[in-house]
Parts: structure tokens; C-alpha cells; sequence
């Protein structure tokens, strides 16, 4: 059964994203604390950002919605988007002396991971309503939105631009949680922005803690993800997509089905990106008209592939990659670390 | 026709509104430059206290929601809504040394009046979601929200967390446009928040500037009313009401019609308040049941006996006063001035 | 003895002051809290400005060196400093969008008097160095500074360019200490500043509190005056006066000696401006070339008049109103409320 | 002729500094620009670190003043200066969640050099007054302060507290003046700061260039040095050091000579570091009593070994190094790149 309904040929482009663009500077000697790692290796990231480049890996036609920084880094930035076929006609300049937001990863252990961020003053939440460009949306078959876009205004209300234009234009919607408590000034604040968003949305994606965080003024005592779900298909939704970590992700549709699927085994060494490259790997499967649990493993084998490598973005896979891996999985090659 | 039902008796409360409570310093020597007047005399003020305020005087059941000041300023707004049967249950202390907000009001002639405005760190906007009592809005018939909370988080937040419950409780909406463009950051913030909470609510209440400012990302060349109101409809909105000043109002309905009322001769002293009496006296025609014809004309008769007064607040008029008013225009007995 | 020299004719205007200029709304009703009075009436207030119109009523040349917000409430101050005689043509109009601080003050008693400050987003506060006229302080035989003048960028660095240049061209620096603690970010910082000030100055004026904040880092654990005055004459300091409230002022000179003066029967109103008053009465004393003792009478009857009186700067006494209240005092005609 | 006193063994640390502690992250691949560059290795950083760790290399007894980051470039900072014995007991954790300052360093060509700088919400300029150990300056022989330090509110008046200390306590005073726009509100209030500081120093290092952003209030057209420094031997200043980059640096003293000393031939690999290590060289000359053209030649030594190397902090040379380095020229074995 067909649970979203895309654009065709009509719309030329596959999927734009909006929000976060950023640098991880991902530790060279690892399984070591971070004072002790001497050199870092510079990657373009952000959860949409790697989402955006795990797409276009996979053959879509893509474009984002962001702003960079006017400096290296940010030139960076566009230079890759540019190099792995993104479109970049709506990445605008900062012209106020903003910086990139850094992150830096220390990966102690292959579950021991964690990250030391610099997010004041960041370019991406600089991005206004004026500057996301209703024509770019109007010729896409999906938006993502991101929550970590949401923090900050001006950032916040150019989501809620996007997002009135996407709606205007029938565009898929899809809304990866992606909750960063750093940027956010309370727990309250967020529960707000992301219900307000999250109603206007066809696909959400997040883990039961950012569902849980979500549900702040709500009444959800044993957060079952079957109530979390059902609110949602009251708004827009048609799938909701509730991540339980090494337990498995349920994707809940608007008929009440709870849908699981098998997971691969990985060569772990860390654990950033799993997210965002199950999230384009799903999405690509739902995009080609596959059954849910067929999209949901091919999100799986992504994932896979990202987290046995040292980078997230440049990691991310393409279509035969993923097929391979899976093949190599069911042959048994590929045992877990 | 009855265009919007209302909660019966199993809803205590008749109407709750949520916002901006402050302090009018009105001069007391009029029709002269504020740098001539040397006494001002003190009322409760805020458009959404005296949209209460007058309810409360036409012999409505009210509460309201909204943060004042811990000093002298705020222990007397909050003396007064007591001493106006306002129940100041959901009225919350602030505890961080915010001020009172206060309008200094300059009455030059009746026609040319203007506000010296004192916001910057006003008790009012520091409202939180978690303050928002659900209960209240569980108990009310009406929930008013007023476009000046929305200028800054977190008031901006509590307003929407109070759609949220108005919504899941059954309320009508209302929302005051109440465009106050000194507490905003940009005009391109303001369309959209404003446009975020107007498809959450059933009546909107502005001015056609102000629904010209909630369309700025959207085509509407010739600033028609009824593509406006259109709009609207296809969201929540049930009567959408946009006022062109002297050429009096027009209510706009989801069956396509267009209302319109007479209006009364005033002996003008100033022009504030206005607004805030008509939309009293309107809603409090609406849910009695009267025609929207009826209830327009109630309002326009309420707003001639404020702007004939010196204050705004304390001039509110009982259901009475307002029917006196009324006979005796249509007697002849009061010309303009 | 003269402890201080002032210049001669060379230095056409005998005295500027550098700082806050605001209003004062004052309670007509008094002798009740304030959320029972309702109507203020206005006038210009802040202690460098008062001490200035103190100083002008005295006959003395005097200008004002400051920022005005670009309202009614700014030019109302303007145009009663040139009322006054006192120049302004250093005195700064603001160009964004900052307002006038207020004082409401509420006299429930003479001895139980408070005010209730808006100083957010002060126009005064917003004087930058550039803004100091230079030529101006060239040709001045005192400059008053005032300690809530240092409390926020740039007025404090205007305050510091201001003492830069007096001490480049020989004026006489005096300090009122004036200390404010609702400006400032914390005690520590406003020690620094205070310290940093002080150092410049050839006569300060404070009361014991206001010294004993200074001494922070300091150690006089017995709040000794003599330590307190000891340090400053080892830096630019001729006269220091420490105030003991009802028990009177001691005036300390570098040869070690404290001066102490009678004081005089007053029937209070309220005590605000009492310090404003004594600082214009001292110094015109000083300036006139009197004993210390008879500019330190001077000056308290000048602070009676004021205390006597609905206001403060409108107050300030000619010195022929000071030279008949000493001269009733001392035929008996004058006692205590 | 010695121009400067310094304290004997009753003082058992030589030398302490305030200020900037951060993180420098100089790329791998050099001869590009930064776009191009994928590593890059991790140093300790800032001005006055440098200079300490200068210090304690050429066998100085040493510690810091200072606020690190609660996260691992923080704790690296922390270990990195007490493995090169510099006592920390000054080093203040910061507690509100600020990142370390960073400093990504980009190597074009040995003379086109530039920094990208992350310094919001930086940890070392949240230093509070407070936090500033009297008892540890106190034992210190010489003090240094670095500009940067004053950027910032409560760094600023840490630095000002800590001049004050070393004042009562006869320290030394050095005045890197190490001045970097983009952490400054406005010129003006650059001005300001810096000339209160310098009003209370010593020993004063600067470049024409910051000298002349001092001078912004006055009056020097020609930007000449002797107009320069004779100001400042009217306050506390025994030796002022105007650095003309290529053209050396001179050394102006009390008595009005300009001294100069000869340079060494560097093979360059990039400009930075090179005033630090300068500073420490010339600072360790004047302390062991050497002659000051004899310290200048010694810093100049020491610079070059440092613009000769990968790093600024970690390659500072020891006493040996750099006598060795000077032999060695003078042997004519080093010539320039």
C-alpha cells in the first residue's frame, strides 16, 4: 500500500531541505579522549545537510535552503554541496560576520561517543523568511525540515515560511526531529515550535525521546508510541516514524499498522550519521514506491555503511552500495564488530 | 444566521483573554504637545485588559491570563481587574524585575492623538507556557488572544500553548490583530507568527493595514477584503472583521457575505480605545445570538461612549449605557462634535 | 585655607556636568502607596542635571554635557535646561528609538520615600566618547561626573573620555558618587569603575555606603572614614566628603583634617533631592572661595529648601532664597515638622 | 643604564600574565587556502599563553591568570600549561556552559597569513574581578596584561583589578597591547580602555598601527613615535616599544633615546607567533639586566626560531635555543627563505 503520494515528472526536483550547515571536525586518533587527539579532519555537516548529500548520493535531484558563513568554511561548504550535485541557488551569504557552527567529535569507544559543539553566533540561524525562495519549493516533490533549524529566529520563522510554501505547492513534508537541546532556550520553548510544526507535516521521524519532548503539556504517562503516532494522522501526518535505538525503529501509519523491519549487522566505529543516512535511505525507498519495510531496511543498510566509516557525510552511500551491502549481509559476510 | 456556537452553561466562565496588561499615563491637559503637559493620571490599560474590562462591565463572566510586574504598578492593574470582577487566577507574578509596560497618551485634538510607548522589558511578554492554565481554558467559552503577545518569547509561546488548549477544549477563538509594530523585530517575523495563530482562530478582528501586513509573502495587489477573508476560511475562521476607520467595518462570513453596520455621531475627546470597546461590545452581541448587524452596531455604540471620555479602561460601558446610547442617538440627541 | 583653585576668566563657563538626564514623575496625592495615587506630575530630574539647575539658579555659568531620547519626554527636557540658562549644546539627541528614564517616586511618609525606576533602553546611557565636546570641557572650571553615568557602555566610556580631557585642560574634577545598583551588572564591576573614576578626581562627594561599595577589594573592615579619604589624596583628591545621613557630612583635606558644619530645621515633604541640593549649594560655596565649614551650611540649607518642597530640580534655590532661610533659621523662625 | 627594577628572591614567581587562554588549530597542508586545507593539529593559543609558555621555556618561574572552558579543549589547555610548569592554581573553571576561543590559522605563502577566529561566548573573557588572586600577584615580580583581555565585560574589569593588585604590590606592569578588532564593540571604546590601562604600566609593546588606534582622541598627525611614547613617561611607562613590522622595533626610554637592535635571518614558514615570542625574549633580556639592545637581539632570535616552525606556543625555544640560534647566524649557517 502507498501511504505518500509524490509529485511526478512535473516538478523537476526530488527534495530540498532546509536548515543546518556546519562543519564536524571529526578526531583523527580515536578511542581516546578528545584532550588527548592532536588532529581533526574537516567534513561538512549537520543533520540536513548530511541527508541532503545521502540523497543526492542516491541519484535524486536535490537542492538546499541555508546560510553560510563568509568565510572558508563557509565557501567550503557550498563548494561540496556544488561538488556532490546539490543545488545551491537558495545557500545565501551571511553578510553579518557570523561563523560556521563546529562540531567536534571524540569517539572513545564505537558507543562512547560524543560531541563538543560551537553553535553561538551560527550562520545557518541567520537564514530569513525573505531569503527561502518560494519558486525552489514550488518545483520540489519533498521538504525537509529539521528541528535544529527551529532554535533560533530569524531561522525559526524562515521554517514556518518554507513550510506555508510547501503547503501552498502540495510538497511532501518531512520533518526530522533532530533535537539539539544546546541551541534551545527551554524545554518549554521547543515543545511549542515543534507541535507547531510538526502539524503541518507528512512524515516525522524522531527518536521516543524527542517524541517524549515533545509531549511536555501533554498526557502520555506510559509514552506509548501508539498515542504519539495517532495524534499526529489528526493533522497531516501519514507516517510517523518512532526510533527506539538498538531496539528497532516502528514506522506507524494512518491506518493503525505498526510496521517493523530487520536491521543489519555493522563494524561499528561510531555512531554519528546512523540517523541521517537511515532517514535518506528510508525516504529514497518511499520515494521509489517500495513498501515501508522494504524502505525502512534499505534506511538500515545505510545506516550501516555510515557508521562503520569515520565521517558522515562523506560516507554517505550510493543506491548500489546499500543493495551491496545488504546482499553481503544476507550472505553472511558481514558480521558485527 | 448564527455563524459561530458557543459552549453552554457546563462552561462557567464566558470569556478569557490572554496578553498585555499595562499602564496608560493619560494627559491630563489636552489638545497640546506632550512637552506641555505636566499631569498625567494613571489607568489600567493594554488592548486585550480592556476588551475584558469592557465584557466584564456588559456583565460577562471573565477572566484573564498574563503577567504583571512585582511593584506598585503591577499590584494595581491587578487591584483593579478584582475590583472589575475579573478573576486574576491565571494573573502571574513576575519574579525577574520586569516593569510595567506604560503609553503616555498625547491628545493633541481629537483627530490627531499619538502614543509615547514604554516597552523594553515589560512583565507582560515574559508570560511562559507552563503559567498558561489549562484549566481556565478548559472552563471558557471565549479565549481572545491579542497580536502585541505574540511580539516576543516567551509571551509569544504562551499564546500559542493557549490555542493549544482553547483548541482541544472546545473554545471559540478570537483573535485582536493589535498591531504594535515598536515591540517587533521585523515586519517579515510579524507576518508570520501572525499568520501561524490566525488559522488556529474563528473570529479575526484588524484593521485593513494590518491584515495588508499578515500578506506580505502572499499576492493580494489590490488589498481586496474578500480575498482576505477567503484566506481564512479555508482555515478555522468562522467571521473575519476588517475595519476602514471612518468608513466603518465589514464582517466578513464563510457563506461569502460581506455585513455591514450603521455607526453613531460622538462627541470626540481621542481616539484610543476605540477598538477595544467596539470589539467588546461586538463579541458580547455575538454571544448573545444577536444578527452580526446588531452585534456590529452594539460595538459601534460602545466605542462612540469610550472616545467620548478621557480614558480607555475605566470608560467601559455597561450593557445599559450602551443600549441608553443608542435611544438616544436614534432620538436625535447627540450630534457630533 | 583654600584647598581647591579654580581658573579665572580665562574659562568662560564655570561648571558642566556629564550624565543622566531623565524625568521624575512625582505622586500628587503623597502620604499613601503609590498604587493609590493617580496622577504624577513631570518634571526633569536625574543628580547631575538637578545639581546643574542647582547650580544655574545659584547664578553660576553653567552647561550640561549628555543624550536625549528623540520624544516629547526629551525635548521637555531640553527646553527646560535652556530655560534654566544652562547650555546645551552638547547635549546629544538619540537616534534609536531609546526613551527617556523615569523616576515615579511615592512619598508615603517624609521619612518613608521610594522610587520606582525605568531605566531599560535609557537614551542617556547611549552617549558616546566622540559625543564629548572637547572645546567644551576646555573652557569649564569644574566638571561633575556622576557615579549612574558609568554604569553601561558608552556613557561610561564617554565619562572616561570626558576625564581625559578635563584633566588635559585643568579643570576641577568633582564626583558625585550617586551609586544606583538597578544599572549595574553587579557589584564588582560597578567597584572597578567607581575605583577607575575616583582616581581622577579633585573632590568626591558620597555617602558612607557608597564609599564602602568602592572599598570591595579594599580592606577598612571598621568602615573608617579617615582610612576611606587617606587613599584618594594619595591620588588627584583635595576634598572628600563622606555622608552619615541624619548625622551629618565630615568634609576630609589633604592636611588630614574633617570638617563638619551645622545643619539646619527643615519641615520635609519627602527626602529626595537632598543630596542633589547640598552638592549645588557646597560647591557654589567653594567656588565663591568661602571656608569649607560655610560652603558645607550653604549647602544644607539649600538641601532643606529642596526637602521642603513637591520637587526636585524645579526646587533648587537662588542664592538669595539659601541666604534667607539660613537667616530664619538662625532668628528661630524655622523648626522641624 | 637599567630603566626598569625588578623585585628580588622575596618574590618567588617571576612572572604571571592575564588574559586569553585558547585553542589554535594551524593547518596541515599549507600553501593553500584554508578551503583546501582537510587537517588540522591542535595548540594551546592566545597572546599571553604563549608569551607565559614563552617564559617558562627560557626558564622563568611562571603562572597564569585565566578562565578555561568546563569541556576537553578546556582541560587540555589546563594540562598542557602545567606540563610546561606554569602554575594554574589561577586558571578558574568557567561554569556557564563557554566554549574555549579558537583560532584556525591559514598558511597561503610564509607572508600572506590569516586567522579565522571563533570568540563568542568565549570562556576566557568571563573572568570575573573576583576571581583575580591578589595573593598570587602579589608575589610576582612582573605582571603582563594583553589587550584582548579588555575587550569584554567582566574580563575588562578582571584586568583592571589585577592592575591594581600589582600596583599596591609593586609588581612590574608589561602591556602587550595585542589589540584584534573583531572582539571590540567600537573603536572609540577601544580607545578608551586601552589608554586607562596604559596609564598604569611599565613596560608597553605595541605595533604603530595599535598605538595609533590609542591615539583616536588625539592629537599625533605625523604618527610620530617620540609624540608617542613621551605621553606615556608622564604616567607610570619606562619603556615603550613601537614595533614597525619589517622595519623593526625601537625602544624609546625615559631619558628620550630610541633604542634599536639588529635582526636575524629567519627561514619563514608563517608570521604568526612572531610578537610573542619577541615579548618573552626581550622581557627575559630586561629581567636578567641585560643591556636593552642586547634583549632586543635576544627576542628578535626567538621570534625567528618560532615564525620558523609549525606552532606558536609549542615551538618557543629555551635560553639555549636561542643563543645557539643566535651563534648560528652569526656564523652566517642561517640565511633567510
Amino acid at each position: 500500500m502507498t501511504y505518500v503520494s509524490f509529485a511526478g515528472a512535473e516538478k523537476p526536483l526530488d527534495f530540498v531541505a532546509i536548515g543546518r550547515l556546519c562543519i564536524d571536525l571529526n578526531a583523527n586518533e580515536i578511542h581516546r579522549p578528545m584532550e588527548e587527539t592532536m588532529t581533526f579532519t574537516k567534513y561538512v555537516g549537520g543533520s540536513p545537510a548530511n541527508i541532503t548529500i545521502g540523497m543526492s548520493r542516491l541519484g535524486l535531484n536535490t537542492a538546499f535552503i541555508g546560510k553560510i558563513a563568509n568565510d572558508q568554511m563557509g565557501r567550503f561548504i557550498a563548494d561540496y554541496l556544488r561538488r556532490n550535485n546539490i543545488a545551491t541557488t537558495n545557500v545565501v551569504n551571511d553578510t553579518t560576520g557570523a561563523v560556521t557552527g563546529l562540531a567536534f567529535t571524540e569517539i572513545k569507544s564505537p558507543t562512547d561517543c560524543s560531541i563538543l559543539m560551537y553553535r553561538d553566533n551560527a550562520a545557518d540561524l541567520l537564514l530569513t523568511p525573505s531569503e527561502v525562495q518560494e519558486s525552489l519549493i514550488a518545483q520540489a516533490k519533498v521538504l525537509l525540515i529539521s528541528g535544529t533549524a527551529l532554535a533560533k529566529s530569524p531561522s525559526r520563522e524562515a521554517v514556518f515560511q518554507a513550510l506555508s510554501y510547501a503547503k501552498k505547492h502540495g510538497a511532501v513534508i518531512v520533518f526530522d526531529l533532530d533535537y539539539r537541546p544546546y541551541t534551545w532556550t527551554s524545554a518549554e520553548e521547543t515543545a511549542v515550535y515543534y507541535n507547531l510544526a510538526a502539524e503541518k507535516c507528512d512524515i516525522i521521524l524522531g527518536t521516543r525521546e524527542e517524541f517524549d519532548m515533545m509531549e511536555r503539556f501533554e498526557d502520555n504517562p506510559d509514552h506509548s508510541d501508539h498515542i504519539t503516532a495517532s495524534k499526529w494522522f489528526d493533522y497531516s501526518a501519514k507516517i510517523v516514524i518512532i526510533k527506539h535505538g538498538k531496539d528497532g525503529s516502528i514506522a506507524y501509519t494512518q491506518d493503525g499498522v505498526g510496521h517493523r523491519a530487520k536491521s543489519f549487522p555493522a563494524r561499528v566505529v561510531k555512531t554519528f550519521g546512523a540517523g541521517d543516512s537511515y532517514a535518506a535511505g528510508f525516504l529514497y525507498g518511499v520515494m521509489q514506491g517500495w513498501k515501508l519495510e522494504k524502505s525502512m531496511e534499505f534506511g538500515s543498510a545505510a545506516a550501516c555503511i555510515v557508521i562503520s566509516s569515520h565521517s558522515c557525510s562523506d560516507a554517505m552511500p550510493t543506491a548500489d552500495q546499500v543493495h551491496d551491502y545488504i546482499e553481503r549481509c544476507n550472505r553472511g559476510e558481514i558480521t558485527a564488530s
